[in-house]
């Protein structure tokens, strides 16, 4: 019989990861802000009793999530400092997400119902006359004839993102937007098998889309959450999913 | 003068960060699904014109998002494969994202209400026996005289994270958590400036706690969504923000 048989060894997390975890408590607790300079690399390593490429590895793993900025040189701005993590961080993270599945497309819509219920509430409250002519230019280029399916997706897109951003809540925004960037790509896969049936389709969707954008200029906040809830749920029912609940 | 006044390099991309581009773009394209293992590091350096070090570095970026598993040895299970993102990547980074982007208070706490609301809803139609009772031991122990601001917050903060779970919609109540956990620190903290302030506010927020827990036994959604909202407010109003709109 082999001694080691059933043995493996222990699941345990890699040095670099531990590294990871330190700095991120550092950040959420408050200790470290946007800005602020990381010891070098050098004295990091010593200050945790960790190898300095283990140091080097989370730096790595952290800039490339947007945590961090790493600059060479001697300047004000070399070494490493925490960085406003941008918006699109959370999108592309989302966007994986969505991808492999984590998440039933049914909770992914009834989440999109959520966000864009409130976007749609805040940008009819404080909506600039400025974001509501470009609502409307996007409505616009969504009509013209040559207007084809990838087009009108990114269109779409540009114009549930724009109602987002119009609604003044950052966060809310930030959400928003991911949840409709990770499903671009599945849209217009579902665009396309829709075959001729696309074309009924677009019409009920820029119909829609008008209705919302009347009930913002018309600043009812009330009818704007009820025409984006509306709309959301008839396309999925009547292109792709027939349970939303 | 010196010549390379006003010249700097151009901002570029780091060729790992290439790497990382090409294989999420597999991924978003459902070229690379959960399970699949990508090509070891040699043969994907040439295909794609880098060098084995940029590979390395983005598969060890992409491991530490729980995107890639690398594993070593010989066996069906070595090599690097695509994982199935665990769902606390993403309440990490939005915590992260919440720590770092600044947004402000009232934003954040606006969020908090409009994911809770839809979590509360969905809990009222779908906790089980078990998921009602725990949330009943958790306000038991609420009660207890030796329940100090620390302890009382992580209950509290269970006591939303356990709503949030009984809702049945994943993606919502990951970023639920995300959120809440995310004010676990600065609640802890404005606990801690009401002084003797504090109990009385406590005393409200059990008896918020409960009324929350009665709509949900009586499965009564409409309820649930709106004493939820109600606590969330009163307590930001009483205790810390004055302006919620």
């Amino acid at each position: 019989m082999d001694d080691r048989a059933g043995w493996r060894p222990v699941a345990r997390a890699r040095t670099y990861e531990l590294v990871i975890d330190r700095i991120e408590e550092q950040i959420v607790s408050g200790q470290l802000g946007v800005g602020d300079r990381l010891p070098p690399e050098r004295d990091l390593a010593q200050m945790l009793g960790v190898s300095r490429a283990a140091v080097r590895e989370a730096f790595r793993a952290l800039e490339a999530q947007g945590v961090l900025r790493m600059a060479v040189g001697t300047g004000p701005d070399s070494g490493t400092t925490v960085a406003a993590l941008p918006s699109q961080a959370l999108t592309r993270l989302l966007r994986l997400h969505v991808a492999l599945a984590n998440f039933p497309m049914a909770d992914v819509v009834r989440a999109r119902i959520m966000l864009e219920r409130e976007s749609a509430r805040n940008a009819a409250q404080r909506a600039t006359e400025a974001e509501l002519e470009e609502l409307r230019e996007l409505l616009d280029e969504m009509d013209a004839p040559d207007c084809d399916r990838e087009r009108f997706n990114d269109l779409d897109t540009r114009f549930h993102v724009a109602i987002a951003e119009a609604g003044g809540n950052r966060l809310v925004a930030d959400m928003t937007i991911a949840i409709r960037e990770s499903l671009r790509r599945p849209l217009l896969a579902a665009f396309d098998d829709l075959g001729d049936g696309w074309f009924p389709i677009a019409d009920d969707l820029r119909h829609d889309h008008r209705l919302i954008h009347q009930a913002l200029l018309a600043r009812d906040a009330a009818d704007a959450e009820a025409q984006v809830e509306r709309h959301i749920r008839s396309f999925y029912r009547s292109a792709w999913l027939q349970d939303l609940g």
